[in-house]
């Protein structure tokens, strides 16, 4: 399976256009040891020809134009893409809005719980330009713990299967909470699991509430996981803005402190663990930061932009 | 009034994501006589300090990050921006879009037609993002032919006054026929003439379906008119993709051919006149071909991003 990292930013990306944080204002002027971030946005293969996004990115547009494996093919039918589809794990805005970028006529699978298409189809009427023809968007339902099998437009098997794993109830903040009372909890945010003929096992997991045995004994299969890297600490936005949510309340379980991620999941062996969905407001960042170097010391990276992988 | 042009191009930029047309292609591979171009973006400010965003195009956040103008400026609140307001000329996805990559709970006046109000807030959920907390998004019903004026989040005046302009009853495509019936065809789209102290004028109308003698008599008053560039005949895409929509049916006058925007609008001496919201089809974006040398030739300029004016 081909991995290809094209943005690894939570969002608003880093910098962030409002955000007069320590990181986005020394990234502006070129003084930050570190780089700044699209936001996150994966895609897999198996074969190089046909690609799948994991989630729909605001960058998109951008992403795509930067990466040349994306690129149309010259044909006689006026449109063309590799993207063959994309699956999501939330209903959040930083992970569904480049959806509506990919409006321009193309045939697409879109793979999401029923929740997640009700959301976007029911609630948001500017996601029926992906329908606006017969030939577009072919909405797929998938639920936790059913596995699938990934399909291009007309319908032939990609050879990736993918297990969706409910990590968390939370729904996005723009969805009523009269609305939320008709929502399934466990089919708010999901994690995937990818795994192509080879066996190995790809673990796509940018948003988490919390970590069980469940999950666990999910992660000790993978070969990589990308992992929620949102905040460092719990009150991380709350200490610099005066106010706020918790990461936790966030649906994000932080990196830092005792039941963060490095607590929870650094004896891992077997994946390589990588932090994607980072706020631009994390220290580790900062690459000349205590915190950067305890990531790394605790065996895990940084997931960068531009970044491949091949499971 | 300091006016910059941040981006030039239609929906979905130039080149398009999925487009295999002649000039995405030879954009692409970097044989084209001409610029790529993103989404249409333009601000007005009236002291350089505080701007006014034409529409909100999906490329916003790197338009943002290219004009360092627009950056945050130090402060002590955690959050800040120089981009006071919004004001939108239709609820198109390209036009609109950029609303919800200012979510990050900023201060913002946001200028819009009831039914444009009614389609973004009522019928697509996401924008309850833009007022999580009240100290966030105002939106400001203004209706063609009322004049206003532009103010801060905190109601100071900037010294600019608009004055909204009807210029279609085309409502987007993926606002349901149902609903259309319920909204006022003269709300649809609107053309926007701004003028500051000074008494200069900027016409802005991306999108004009047709120009009748009322629309004729402000645009002689105009020093600067930017208007709806889109595509060059009205069977451009169907020749290109052997079905679609005819330009006028889009809601766009095309540039050539009897009753096209040259032949209507080429007389007009005082405005200094430039297409803008271009298409990626549209044959005038090739710097070596005779569309281009026409536009020119009959007193236009075709708006490149990163223009700057002053009137």
């Amino acid at each position: 399976m081909y991995v290809r990292i094209l943005g690894t930013a939570a969002g608003g990306a880093f910098p962030q256009w409002n955000c007069v944080c320590r990181n986005c204002q020394s990234v502006r002027v070129g003084s930050f040891s570190g780089r700044p971030r699209s936001q996150l946005q994966v895609c897999v293969s198996s074969d190089r020809t046909s690609w799948f996004l994991l989630n729909a990115s605001p960058d998109l547009r951008v992403q795509i134009e930067s990466n040349s494996f994306l690129y149309p093919q010259t044909n006689n039918l006026g449109r063309h893409s590799p993207i063959s589809g994309v699956i999501l794990t939330s209903a959040d805005v930083d992970q569904s809005l480049g959806l509506l970028l990919l409006r321009e006529l193309q045939p697409l699978q879109i793979y999401c719980t029923a929740p997640i298409q009700r959301i976007l189809r029911e609630d948001n009427s500017m996601f029926a330009m992906l329908n606006r023809v017969s030939d577009q968007a072919s909405w797929n339902e998938i639920s936790a713990d059913t596995k699938f099998e990934l399909k291009s437009p007309t319908g032939e098997t990609s050879g990736i299967k993918c297990l969706p794993v409910s990590v968390s109830d939370h729904y996005p903040a723009y969805v009523s909470a009269k609305r939320v009372t008709e929502l399934s909890p466990k089919d708010a945010v999901i994690g995937l699991i990818l795994e192509d003929g080879s066996g190995k096992r790809l673990g796509y997991f940018p948003a988490v509430g919390q970590v069980d045995a469940h999950l666990l004994s999910h992660f000790g299969d993978l070969d990589v996981l990308m992992f929620d890297g949102t905040f460092w600490s719990d009150d991380e936005l709350i200490r610099l803005q005066g106010s706020g949510q918790t990461a936790r309340q966030m649906g994000h379980l932080p990196i830092s402190g005792k039941g963060g991620s490095l607590d929870l999941l650094s004896h891992l062996k077997r994946p390589r663990k990588m932090f994607v969905h980072i706020n631009n407001t994390n220290p580790m960042l900062d690459e000349s930061n205590e915190q950067y170097r305890q990531v790394y010391d605790a065996g895990w990276e940084i997931a960068e932009d531009g970044c491949q992988l091949e499971l």
